[in-house]
Order: structure tokens, then sequence, then C-alpha cells
């Protein structure tokens, strides 16, 4: 489907079974115009942009088009792998899905969108010949927010396929979006690993001068190859400045502000390891990791009949009810505080739970361990079917919801695997230190 | 309702028209029984619990029940007011909602239950008649996880009384779950105020030895008497040792964390100031809080139809319009990072815009801004109706959607509402120093 393209323009793209990228020709008002499909950035939902061979580009309004016609489908086949820096006896191979370290301005309209063949990694930074081998392949060309269940297990089989090949470890450039989601389904998928998959982003785009790409990719490079991790791991940005890396559990780890290089986080547990930048060096911080295997197992599948719900004041149980009459098979709650709904919900959950529903709660505090013994209403809950998490985020109790349900139907197996550590997704040591320290003091203005 | 009862116990307490607190006398199996209802713990939904004149407990199933018969309706006006420590004259009025501030173990099963008369305030400080001549109320006596859109009137009212009154300020003891829900509430309510109406909770209950409930209480007297504000605030432990305590903005206050005493901390603001414990002494932290006006104007209405969407890959545009078809007027939507979902989902939004719903995007990073301009998913959704809602928290967004489409019915003038900054919920300039610093280093064990 031409991604960028929505409303009129669209609709005439997909009737045409046209994409961005091929090339067409079309005639309109007696013209004759022949050009690439380009992405659009246009307010108007009628209007397709076409590159043509003088290099410039023209919008054209679908409305009176005749005669469109293929000239030649986009190249798919070329453009994956062309360009691989080494394609035998690599040590790390860099699979790309999209996102911002792989982006570019798009030059007509000065928006970003997602580029990158393994020749650009290399022009980008020579330094990466001397940490390893590196072999690259573009998978997807998409930006996060899109990321699907289905694109999880192609990059898994992908992510298996490069380990099973030899390998050190894997680095999926991944936008930062949805990374922390991906990294959840990686890990709940890879039941054995023989090396590192490194997830890695970037929170400004390559071409700005403040972009963090280069560091975070080239210490990925070398956490793929180096650490001694059998785990899915997310490396980004540790502090503002490019002083160091964090390497974060991929099921302990959230995107925490908007913007900042230092936005991806560890939640109710550490980073597995510091990568410092200057001296390429992993600095590992908890002993707390899963160690490499001999062998690649994978097993993903997901089912996404499930449902993320924050609880808030005000919530009716008629359109919770409403929600689960579409057919889910499994709702994650985030409750407030220890974990709680209001009491008006007993009956609806009851009713799920009893109808196989699987009711999880997490709690939207993000921070701490949910427990549902305390209060009167946790207890209420539980009787009621709700089954407290434990210290699991509530994103990575969603996917690994999602997991769960693909392999099993039995509601007592599955409250059984849910409440399995099986990733490090639970912590059952919260140390004082893994809270952080808000600032309390006046700012003054300079 | 008897609200910690469920299942057919709670039948049995409805069809009689009962509620924990009254004096029923029942006979069964051939036997008399007198006593008041308690609230439940058990774990049968069959099961009905009475407190008898001996002082014991006893529970009875409801099935086989005969000859109920209520002597006497739970006394609820003497509850009220009794005991007050000054009715004429005071400076600061208490008025308790419930919560773990004014909680009590419940001695048959240890369960934390909550409770507080005006005479246990003292009892428990008598530091607080060097410090105001206050005044006390129970309002309620819920959990804060029972909290709704009615009682947040119910509270902004009673709260205008006492300023109207002639109190300096208000302490409004919550439990800490929907704390931030309601000072949200309260801050869109009123729209000028004579002085601070300052919420205050407790994260451990007051029986405790950890209790942080004196300090808090205490210091909320010191802010409500003492402070400058004309805002509605939240005041709680800063950090985890009794040193001082941190004055939220009531819109820019989340609960981070499910047991720490400083689970509470502003998010892309600054606390307006800090309390020291010892000292008795108001340090204020930012010059830019709301001043105290002269006289109090109210407006608290809310609709509660709207839905806050947390958007996940994997999530259904079906179900979404599954969700919009259930009669909502408005959706806050977190988004992943500047504020996206996938592009999936541009045609339902673009429809319900249509319709007349409102559609805004917060970021479910919490910290930072969204900025729909950066990405072509950002502006698509843009064009969709999607409206992007700066630095708004999620759950703050949401209460001042229900407040404003209480007030308008135009969707226009709803998006001009939501983007003005009616009580400090956008701010325009961040600091670094308002994204707090983790913790990168290894922990040893001792």
């Amino acid at each position: 489907m031409p991604e960028t393209y929505w409303g009129k323009a669209r609709e005439f793209l997909s009737k045409h079974n046209l994409d961005v990228g091929d090339i067409i020709e079309l005639e309109k008002n007696g013209i004759q115009v022949k050009g690439i499909i380009m992405p659009t950035y246009s307010n108007n939902d009628d209007i397709i942009v076409l590159k043509l061979d003088n290099g410039y580009n023209i919008g054209i309004s679908v409305s009176n088009i005749q005669n469109v016609k293929l000239i030649e489908k986009k190249r798919k086949e070329e453009k994956r792998r062309e360009g691989a820096v080494s394609t035998t006896n690599s040590e790390v191979m860099i699979i790309s899905t999209g996102g911002t370290i792989v982006s570019k301005i798009e030059y007509e309209t000065g928006a970003v969108r997602p580029a990158l063949t393994p020749d650009e990694i290399i022009e980008f930074m020579p330094e990466i010949k001397e940490i390893a081998r590196i072999d690259a392949e573009i998978l997807f060309s998409i930006l996060s927010e899109n990321m699907k269940p289905e694109y999880w297990i192609k990059i898994a089989e992908e992510a298996k396929k490069a380990l099973d090949k030899g390998n050190k470890g894997v680095v999926i450039a991944h936008g930062t979006d949805t990374m922390a989601y991906t990294s959840a389904a990686l890990s709940f998928s890879f039941r054995k690993m023989t090396g590192p998959i490194v997830l890695v982003g970037s929170q400004r785009s390559s071409d700005r001068p403040s972009s963090d790409s280069s560091m975070n990719l080239l210490t990925s490079i070398l956490v793929a190859k180096n650490a001694p991790f059998g785990e899915v791991v997310v490396n980004m940005h540790g502090e503002s400045s490019d002083t160091y890396t964090l390497v974060h559990r991929g099921v302990k780890v959230r995107k925490m502000h908007t913007s900042r290089r230092d936005a991806f986080q560890s939640i109710n547990d550490l980073p597995l390891a510091k990568v410092h930048y200057i001296d390429k060096k992993i600095e590992i911080l908890s002993d707390n990791y899963r160690s490499k295997e001999s062998e690649n197992t994978l097993d993903a599948k997901f089912d996404n009949r499930v449902f993320l719900l924050k609880y808030y004041p005000g919530l009716s149980p008629d359109m919770v009810e409403h929600l689960i009459s579409s057919g889910i098979r499994g709702i994650i709650i985030e409750g407030t505080g220890l974990g709680h709904t209001s009491s008006d919900f007993y009956e609806v959950f009851k009713k799920a739970s009893k109808d196989g529903v699987f009711i999880g709660m997490t709690s939207q505090c993000l921070f701490g361990r949910v427990n549902m013994n305390v209060y009167t209403t946790g207890r209420l809950l539980q009787e009621a079917g709700v089954v407290p998490l434990e210290d699991m985020l509530p994103e990575t109790a969603l996917v690994k919801l999602m997991w769960t349900l693909a392999h099993e139907n039995d509601l007592d197996r599955i409250k059984e695997i849910m409440l399995t550590n099986l990733a490090g997704e639970i912590n059952y040591i919260h140390h004082y230190e893994m809270f952080p320290r808000w600032y309390h003091d006046r700012i003054r203005l300079q």
C-alpha cells in the first residue's frame, strides 16, 4: 500500500495497483507526464507526486487523469542487499527496518524520511571497519509507529538466520517510537540465542548536527560483536552528551521522553551495561544477564486479540463490556497505584474471566510493583479473576500476552505462563536506586 | 451501595436496601442474630459480616436467611462534623475524602480501611495547634480508586464553601491512587481562588512506623495557611526520608511509583515549592505560580463520554471504530514518541472527527512535548483532525476534555479551549533539569 498517501490519492493508487517507487506515465488535460511516484507530504488528499526525469517533482490532482500506464514496477529485489559491505564471513549483521537512525531530510519538503543502504553506513562511519566485519540488509523501510506483530515475526526470523549463519550478534535499526514493543516481542520469541540482538535507533535524524545516529550505531555493533549477552537488548544514548550509551534489557526499557537523546531508560531494573564511546569499551553493570547459548531457538507467534486498558476515574463499566464484546481474548489493565480499578468493575471482569478472557493487572505508575493484597479493592479484583503481574511494564505485559495467547487456550495455563519469568520481565528485587532522581531546586534563568 | 461486597452478598444487601454500617437483625436456622454490617474481606461472595454487641464479628451465608429487619440506618449526619476541632474562625479547613492518610488496620483481618474523625487528627499531631486553627469534616470515606467525576464536583463545592467562609486555604485528604486526576479536575473547575487548595495523601497507612501521614498532613496545613498560591496543588513527600515535601501544580503531577513515599513528582514542570519539615518553612521554587484572587469562582461540570486510548502495535482500527460507536464525544490518544499512531488509523480518526468527536494527542513517553510536524505520520494525523496537545499529561488532557465537553458542543470551540492554557497544564518552556536522572552505575549488594 502507498503508505504516505490517503484519501482520494490513495484510492487512485490502490485502484491502479500502484505504489511509491513505481515509474508511470499518465495523461491529463492532453499533456503526457512520466515519472516515479514519490511519497507525498501534501495537505491535499487528491494529489500524487511524481519525480520527473529532469529531477523536479510535480503534484498532480488525481481527478480527470486519463490513461495511467505502469512503465516499471519499483525494483524491490535490487534494493535488498545491494551494496552489502561484506557478504561472507561477517561478524555482525545489521538489519534495517526504518526509522530515524536511517533518515534523511526529504529535500523537496524538509520532512524527514527513512532511508539507508549499507553503503551509507560505511560512508557515514568509516571507523566501523576497525570494529567488526559487517553485513547489512534492508528488511523494511517503515516508520516504527507503523510496526505490527506480523513484522516482529519477520524481524525475528531474519535475526535468527543471521545468528545461524555464524554472526556473533545482530543489530536491528529501528524507529524509536515502538522500539520497546519490538524488543519485548523478540525477547519472548527467542528462547535461546547464540549472541546479542541489539535494537538501536536515533532520536535525531542523521543529517542533523546533534544526531545520535553514529554513536548509537557504532556502539551497537560493538555490543553485538563483543557483549556476553544471549539477550535482546536496546542500546541508546545514556545521557544527552556523547559520553556513553546504555544497554537495556529488552523487556525492561521504555521511551521516556518525546525528543531527548537519552529518552530510553530501564524501569524497575538496571541497565545491563554502559558502552563508553571514546574508549569503545563495554562496562557490565549487572551480573544478572542471560548468557549465550549454543543454538538459536525461535518461537514467534502473536495473537493481537488483546487490549491495553488504562483505567481512569469516569471510565464506565459499560464501555469495557462493549470492548470485551468485540471478541478480545485478553486485557492488560494499567490500574492505579498498587493495581486497582473502581469496584464498579468487579462484575464485568468476573464475567469476562469466566468467559475465558485473561485479565492482567499492571500499574500506570510504571515504577514499582503491583500488590493486590494490601487493599480490599485489590483482593476483590483478584477474586474477580484479575491477575497481578508483579513489576512488569504495561507494554511488556501486553506483548507477552499476545505471545502467550498464540500458544495457549487454557486460562490456567495462560496465567501460569504470564507469571513465569521468561525473559527477565519480572524483577523480584528492586533497589532504591532504580527510581530516578528528580530535580527539586530552583532553576535560575541566565 | 455496599462497597466491599460483591456477588450474592451484594445482591442480598441491595435487595434489602442495606449498607455497611446499618444495624440489622436476622433469623437463620432458627437463631436470631443482631449486629452492625461490616465491610467484608471474605473470599466467598455469599457471606455478610456482622459485628455483634459482644464486639466479635461473624460471617453469615446469605442463603436461607429469614426475616431480615433493619434496626437502625447508619448514622451519616452524626458522623459528619462530629468532633470538629474549631467550628468558628478557622484558618484551614480539612476535608477528608478517604484514602490511606486516614486509614487504620482492620483488626479482624489485617486489611487497611479508611477512617478519620477530626479528633483523630489532633490526637495524631498535637503540633497542628501551633500552626493553624483548623476545622475538619468528613465528606466521603472512599478509596480513591472509586473516585468519580460526580465526587470531584462535590469536593470542589465543599472547598469553595470553606474558602468563601474565610479559611485561608483548604486541605483535601485523598487517596493517592487517583489524586492527580482529582487535582486536575479541581484545577480546571476553579477559575479564581482566594487561597491554596492542597491535596494530600499518604503512601503508608498512619498506623505503620514508616508512615508519611503526619509530615504530609502537617506541611499541607502550613501550605494552605501560608503559601501565596491561588492554585490547586498536591503536597507529598519529596524524598524517601522525612526531610521535605514538594508542592506540585495540580495539572503537572503524577504518581510515579506504586509504593514509595516520594511517588508524586512533577512532569514537564518544576514543583512550585518545597516545604522543610523540621523548620516548618515554605521555600518557593518557581515564580511561575498563580496568585490568590479576591473571590472564588467555581465552574465544575464534567462529561465522561471520553476515552483514553493508549496506542500500541497490533491495536486494530476496527476496535477503535467499535469504541467510538459506543457514543463517546472525545478521545485522548497516548500516542508513541512525538505523537503518532499507525497510519492505518487515519480514516477512522478522520471519520470520527467529521462526526464531531474531538481527538487529542498526547505521548505515552510522558516527558517532553508532542510535535506532529516532524514526521509524515504526524502531519497526516493532523489532517485527519487529531489535535496535538503540547506537553500536557495524558491524564490531565483527559480530565480537561471531560471539563471542556461539559461546556461546549462546537468542535472548533472545543479545540480552542483544549489549546488554551487554563491552569498551567501547558508549559511552553522546558528546562533540561525537568527530566529526572536515572542511576547508571553498578549497584553492589552489601
